[in-house]
C-alpha cells in the first residue's frame, strides 16, 4: 500500500548523525561520530542511592502521573540555580518548564510559535537535530555565515531587511554545535536589538555552555534578555546523563504556557521517576562540583585530540581549537566534499560526521568534519586520528 | 509584550482534566476526576530491584543515548507480545516502535499523516489529549456519536461520502474513555472496510484493553487488519506505571519510519533507563500475572462503585456499567450542564470531570460525568459516590 504523509514530514530524512551511529555502534571502531558524554562522567553511585531511597520512600509518587509543567521542586530548583549562578530567567516575565530533553524545547518552541512557511534564521553550519525539528514544521530555513564570534551580523541584517516573515533566530550560543565557535559579548548584545528592531524571538540552545576548558566566560543571551525576547533551552544530558532525557526551558511566560499545553499532547509530562532523581541529586550532591569534574575529564581530552591532530593531520586540514563542549571542527581543503571523504573511513574503523549534516541547504556540499572527543578515551584519540590522518592524505592527495 | 503564536497553538486550551487535577492534587478531595491507576498495583519491589541490577551491571547503557526506534530487546518483547497474544502487528507489514506514552503514538501519527485542514473523525465523546493533539495540527474534527456497540455507522459514513478530507479516524475501541463502550467485532470489521473503501488511517488507541473484568474478549482493530490501515497505540502506563512515560505504536513500517523521524526530532529516545527497566521486568516476572491481579483489584473498585451509584444516585442519573477500564460514565437528565454541576463538588470533597472535556465541538454542552474507580480507595468510594449523590440531587432538584 501507498501512504501519503503530510508535506511538512514527507521529505524530512532521519538524522545523518543518528543513520551513522546506527551502522558504527557497538563494534571496534573509534566513536568520533557521537555528540555522546563519557560513561565515566555518568554519577552512577549518586543516582543509584537515591533510586533506591525513592522506591523505598516515594514509590506512588515517583511512578504516578505528573503535572505537565513538571516536578515543582526540580523546576523551582532548576530555576534558581539558573538565575542566581547565571541570571538566566526571572521571577516577573519567565518561567521555567522541565522538558524531555533539551530538543523538546527547541521542538516546542517552533510548534506553538511558527505557521507553515514562516521563517526561522540560523547559524550555517548548525545542529542538525534543531534544523530537523524546524523542518518537521515546514518552515523555511535561512543560514548566517559563522564567523569566529558569531553570526555575519551584516548577512543576518540584509536577510532581516527582505523577509517579513521571519519569527525565529535559532543560535547556539556557547561552543557551538559543529563549529565550536561562542558568540562575542558584543554580537549577543546586537542579536538582541535586532530582535526588538526586527520583532523576532531567539532560541538561545545551550548544552554545553557549562563545559568550558579554557577562555572567558560569556553570559547568557538569556540574562541579556530584558524584554522577552529568549527563550533558553537547557540540558542535564551533558552534565548529569543523556538517556534519561532531562532539559529544561526558560521561557517568557505566555510562551512557556503555550509550550505546556503543547507538551502534554506530546508526552503528558516528563519522566516522573528521573525528575524527582535529579531533584534529589541537586538537594545531596554539589552539581558544580560535578561539573567540574567533566570539565577536567574533558579538558584532558581535548588537548589531547589537538595535539593528535597537529602531530598527525596533513597540513591541508584546518582545525580550531575549541574553548569547551565536546566537538573538534575540522575543514577539509574548499571543494572537498566531506561525506565522500566519511565514506572512506570504515577500513579505518573510524567514524566521524561530514559537515552534510549540519548544512542549511541541504544540497550544498560541505568540507567539515566533526570530531567528537568526549567519548573516545584518550588511547583511542591518539589512534583514531592517527588512521584518520591517514584516510584523509589518501583522500585529499590521491 | 504581545507574542503572536501559530495559528495551530493559538485557540488550544490545556486539557480540562489536568487543570482540574491541579487543583485537586494533595488534597482532602476524593479523587475520582483523574485517570490514575491505583499506587498498590505498581510492581514496585520488583521494579526496584531491577533498577539497582541495572545500575550495577550497565549503567553505561542505561544513561546513555539510545536510538530513536527504542531499546531493541523491550521493542522485540514488546513486538513478541503483542503479535503472539493479540494477533496485533506482523513481520511483513508492521513495526513497533517504544514512545514517550501512548499519547506521543497518537500525536506521532497525527504529524506525520495529517496537513492542516484535514479531517479526523473521532468518536463523540472522546478523549481530551487525542482531541487536543489534532487540534494542535489545526485539523478538522468531527465527532460520530456511540452507540452501546461503537460508533454509529450510518452517521460515519454519512461524513466519509461528503468529505474528502478525511485522513485519520481515531477510535479507542475498548472500555473507550470516557463512556466504558467496546466496540462490537462487527464494527470493527465495518471500520476496516470503510478504512479500504474511502482511503483513510485508524489510530486504534487501546490503554485498557487488557484490563477487562467481565463479558467476552473482543479482539484489537489491529488484530483484523490485512491491508496495513491500522496503526495500534499501546501502552504501559496503566499496566506497570504512568510515571515512567512508557508506551509503544505498532504501525504499518512506512508509517512507523516517518514516525521515528518525527519522533527523533521531539524527544530523541524515549527514557533508556526506563526502556531497559521494563525490558527485564517482561523477562524476569509473568505480566500477565501482574495484569490479572490488578483486575482483581479494579474489579472489586468498579463493583463497590456500581453498588454505591445504586444506593445512592438520585434516579435521575443513568450509569452503564463497563466491562473493565478504569471508568464509570454517568449521565444526568437531558439539558444538565455537568460542568456547572462539577463546579459545586467542592464543599462536597470529590471531583470528577465534566463531559465538556470530552466534547468535540468544544461549544456543546454534555451532561455527562466521567467517576475513575481505580485511585480511589473502597472506603473513598463509599464516601464520595454518597456526596456525589447529595451533590447531584441539589443540582437536578433545585
Amino acid at each position: 500500500m501507498e501512504y501519503k504523509f503530510s508535506d511538512r514530514i514527507s521529505a524530512l530524512q532521519p538524522s545523518i548523525i543518528r543513520e551513522i551511529l546506527k551502522g558504527t555502534g557497538g563494534t571496534d571502531i573509534i566513536p568520533f561520530a557521537a555528540g555522546n558524554p563519557a560513561a565515566e562522567s555518568f554519577p552512577v553511585n549518586e543516582m543509584s542511592q537515591i533510586a533506591a531511597e525513592l522506591f523505598a520512600s516515594s514509590p506512588a509518587a515517583a511512578l504516578q502521573y505528573g503535572i505537565t509543567e513538571g516536578y515543582p521542586v526540580l523546576r523551582e530548583q532548576t530555576r534558581i540555580r539558573m538565575q542566581e549562578k547565571y541570571s538566566v530567567g526571572n521571577d516577573d516575565i519567565d518561567d521555567t518548564l522541565i522538558v524531555s530533553g533539551g530538543q523538546q524545547g527547541i521542538e516546542l518552541a517552533a510548534k506553538v510559535l511558527c505557521n507553515e512557511g514562516d521563517t526561522v534564521i540560523c547559524e550555517s553550519p548548525s545542529f542538525i537535530g534543531a534544523l530537523n525539528a524546524f523542518r518537521s514544521y515546514n518552515l523555511n530555513l535561512k543560514g548566517v555565515d559563522l564567523e569566529n564570534d558569531g553570526m555575519d551580523l551584516d548577512k543576518l541584517e540584509a536577510i532581516l531587511k527582505n523577509d517579513s516573515k521571519v519569527k525565529l533566530l535559532y543560535v547556539i550560543s556557547t561552543f557551538q554545535n559543529p563549529s565550536g565557535v561562542t558568540t562575542s559579548l558584543e554580537k549577543r548584545k546586537a542579536l538582541l536589538e535586532l530582535a526588538d528592531k526586527y520583532d523576532f524571538i531567539i532560541i538561545e540552545d545551550s548544552p554545553y555552555f557549562e563545559l568550558r576548558y579554557s577562555g572567558d566566560y560569556v553570559p547568557p543571551i538569556k540574562a541579556l534578555d530584558k524584554n522577552g525576547r529568549v527563550i533558553f533551552a537547557g540540558s542535564y544530558s551533558k552534565v548529569l546523563a543523556p538517556g534519561i532525557r532531562m532539559g529544561f526551558a526558560t521561557a517568557p511566560k505566555p510562551i512557556a504556557s503555550k509550550m505546556t499545553v503543547a507538551k502534554q499532547v506530546s508526552d503528558v509530562h516528563t519522566n516522573q521517576f528521573f525528575q524527582m532523581l535529579v531533584s534529589e541529586f541537586l538537594k545531596k550532591h554539589s552539581i558544580d562540583a560535578h561539573i567540574d569534574s567533566i570539565k577536567n575529564l574533558y579538558r584532558v581530552k581535548r588537548d589531547r585530540m589537538m595535539d593528535a591532530v597537529k602531530a598527525y593531520f596533513p597540513e591541508e586540514i584546518t582545525v580550531n581549537r575549541p574553548d569547551g563542549g565536546l566537538f573538534l571542527w575540522c575543514m577539509m581543503p574548499k571543494g572537498y566534499d566531506s561525506a565522500a571523504f566519511c565514506k572512506t573511513l570504515a577500513p579505518y574503523k573510524v567514524a566521524a560526521v561530514p559537515g552534510a549534516a549540519f548544512v542549511i541547504d541541504q544540497s550544498e556540499i560541505s568540507s567539515g568534519i566533526r570530531l567528537n572527543f568526549s567519548l573516545p578515551t584518550l588511547e583511542q584519540i591518539d589512534r583514531g586520528i592517527a588512521s584518520l590522518a591517514e584516510a584523509a592524505k589518501c583522500f585529499i592527495r590521491k
